[in-house]
């Protein structure tokens, strides 16, 4: 794998990662479905979805037929291996509510394999941040001004 | 187009919407009306802009000289053509108000043309998730934990 | 610098501010320190952390070591400069506290130089957006809608 087939490979993946969340709040399974390999996982903590038809039937069944939200991804930083066929990378998520609200933050940690000349999802682990309500308590050097809520 | 042309491009084609982004979050209409064709469009449902100059009219009516804001987009999904000068992309996006609450979120289902070597809007629709206060109504997987709000 | 070694470089410095996003998120303070030159400054407004013992202290500083919050990065403009070893880029971010809630919304304007071989950050501004409390004031194209908040 040369210096430009690793940036192709990053560029493919992150395009994985973009489909993603966009057929997911398109409600469009069938193509959120071509995205994993057969015996692909998504877990968050101990929930565990094992097998492309587990992955699916459950991110379905996240939202009825009339809820429309929004995934938004911040940078992914994307390691391809020597092999040029497996990777690994990681993407930090918002998911927004039809209250245009954040209701969870967190991380993916992904791993990629290459089949028949497409990337696909092989395990998406999300990592989501702790929800604490209340007020921002932060460190001793903790800034105030104009530009902090 | 070879595949490194192809990379090229599509970076071009981002850095266009993070113009986009970034000129308008900083009022400055002159900069952002370079990243249009002279007949670009702009539309959200029926709500149509006409041309460069009834684009730029638009987008600086919606900001008062001392209201800040943000954009922030997510990744994007861009696709060159095959002739190296025409392409089609989505973006996902937030705004966000000055009181730091999201008001709008979108996509952006974009065509661009490369004109003199630029790469420019045609036609920018943005397609926003309707808007719902209340509580999350999700599917029968509704899924709760301690990262999810 | 040819066209192939200006994209590899952007995506360097793109993956450069990805991962400050992440190791600060995971208080990961000695990896976070490898991201920066020696001389390194980080500022926002007339507040400025000269060298990188002092930006690393004071990132530090920020969190308690049970707070956890988010970073989410929109889309970078990087420009990789003619010497292939020198570079300025503008990201916008966005800071959510565990409370869920967007904090600070900035751009990051910075400078980067290539030393052995990696991108390091040699300054990086925050430019942040005021907060104003209250609805939403917007100029004379003032849009509603069932996408609008």
């Amino acid at each position: 794998m040369d210096a430009l087939e690793n940036l192709i490979a990053q560029q493919e993946i992150r395009d994985l990662s973009a489909r993603y969340a966009m057929f997911l709040d398109d409600h469009d399974w069938d193509a959120l479905a071509e995205l994993w390999t057969e015996d692909a996982v998504w877990s968050l903590g101990a929930t565990v979805f094992d097998g492309r038809a587990a992955v699916i039937g459950f991110l379905e069944g996240c939202l009825t037929e009339d809820y429309f939200a929004k995934h938004i991804n911040g940078q992914s930083l994307i390691d391809v291996h020597e092999d040029g066929v497996s990777a690994t990378g990681k993407t930090d998520v918002l998911w927004l509510a039809a209250n245009f609200e954040v209701q969870v933050m967190a991380r993916y940690v992904d791993t990629y394999v290459k089949l028949d000349g497409r990337w696909l999802f092989k395990h998406r682990e999300e990592v989501g941040v702790p929800y604490r309500s209340g007020p921002v308590s932060s460190g001793p050097a903790q800034m105030t001004g104009p530009t902090i809520r």
